[in-house]
């Protein structure tokens, strides 16, 4: 099976080109290949295919080999991909989801994508579809007591469920041991994504996120929305905002006239290769 | 740069065929392209290269980019490699590494190497030259206080210092605490790496290792052969023992009259691929 090893942002998958390639058991390649010592190594495996609805469609596994609907790091690898190895030469693609069609927009440098805005659609705000355990029709700084301590949050839905919090220092943020109290907090009933904030200036704001179900990660790019949001509805930030994460920066625009929420980052290349998954069954 | 991904019981290394490819840089390539999210995700680089003195050489660099001299993991995956693409047909290979050179035993199925072994040559059990804080010909189930609690350990040394420990049970080690408490003991001036040993039977071990400067390891050569040597002095176990890593089994042999170790053990190759270098300086 032939590869291409891309990130967006430190979060990197396995990319197959499936117009080509057959993968036929791809949960259980997904195991297989993510392994970070004894396979590819990744955060999972990305298959890229023809689509009815759509220029292509994504379909996603994690390392675990469970299937995953959308993730905003891999959709802007896989836009670099399809104009890159030449599947397109538009600029303007279309991805069919499981999360539903996903509009990319390529910034093309030397013949090669380095940018993709994605349109990652509207925040949900009411507390009851965040969800979150508050009946109001936005949760604003609202205030909540974890592991003994008093913070402030604003929640915010991208589809997945946001706790965003201001902090002085996230470099301060003791986010092993605080990160789970927030995650199975009886406020959140689907449990959370948290992403603790630092305001630098207007336009600019340090970001580290705790992934339910994961810990900490490098990068979460409807949690950098959901931030943004968060930070207009606090008055804190303009509605265009640079997110530095630990694996990279995203620009992320809350437009509130449209009430969209639009990401702009890198995807990068890494290596192509080739592996055997005769035997993955 | 064509490269190939291979491990030894999932101690992984990108390698390369330096007959045919140039690395102009490898510290800096080794540090680049072995980290696990922005990278290809390895243990390190291992260039192999033409040598004067034996059939091929070894050059090595960790993933911090600094040269390391010998891993025994490396080896028998270097030993796959020459044979398994064309560079050699001999199924016995000199290796020329900063640790001497080493001769390795190549075990074919299908045409492929399947099983190496390795001669690791002569355990060092003096203790000041271990080196052990202790005067001693032989260091054997001394007594030693760490974090607390007394233990018990037998100092070798395969080039570098170990101090193996029997314990009930590998798995109720609780190795991130008691790992570094050992490594910085005042017992070893130059540290040491720490293996915890099960004796399941005659035959067959359980082994959990603790490596200075690095943590607990999927598999450590060295720690296995030095581990079969404690249980040997120790009259634990035969002189020829299985043992089980969290990354493989090794099987270890110590041939008291030779006064050598040998090491068989598997490896494997995981996938070839291409990666730009050209601006790794």
């Amino acid at each position: 099976m032939k590869f291409t090893k891309m990130h967006g942002c430190g979060n990197d998958y396995i990319y197959v080109n499936c117009m080509e390639e057959e993968v036929p058991n791809p949960s259980k390649v997904a195991q297989v290949l993510s392994d970070r010592h004894f396979g590819i190594g990744s955060d999972g495996l990305i298959l890229i295919k023809p689509s009815e609805k759509a220029d292509f469609q994504m379909e996603m596994y994690n390392a675990d080999g469970s299937e995953s609907q959308m993730c905003g790091n891999g959709v802007r690898c896989i836009a670099k991909y399809v104009y890159d190895y030449g599947l397109t030469d538009k600029t303007k693609v279309e991805l069919e989801t499981k999360a539903g069609i996903k509009h990319l927009d390529l910034k093309i440098e030397n013949g090669k994508v380095a940018m993709v805005t994605v349109d990652m659609g509207s925040p949900i705000l009411e507390g009851k579809k965040v969800p979150v355990a508050l009946d109001m029709e936005k949760v604003v700084a609202e205030p909540i007591t974890v592991g003994g301590k008093e913070y402030e949050f604003t929640a915010v839905s991208m589809g997945n469920p946001h706790a965003v919090v201001f902090v002085d220092s996230t470099e301060d943020v003791e986010i092993e041991e605080i990160g789970p109290q927030f995650e199975f907090h009886n406020m959140f009933p689907e449990r959370v994504n948290t992403e603790f904030i630092q305001i630098l200036d207007r336009k600019r704001v340090n970001m580290r996120v705790w992934e339910r179900g994961t810990g900490e990660t490098l990068a979460c790019g409807t949690g950098a929305c959901a931030s943004v949001v968060a930070c207009v509805l606090n008055g804190l930030t303009d509605n265009e905002v640079f997110v530095h994460l630990l694996g990279g920066e995203l620009l992320i625009k809350y437009d509130q006239k449209q009430n969209k929420v639009f990401m702009t980052g890198p995807a990068a290349t890494v290596f192509d290769g080739e592996a055997d998954i005769t035997n993955m069954k």
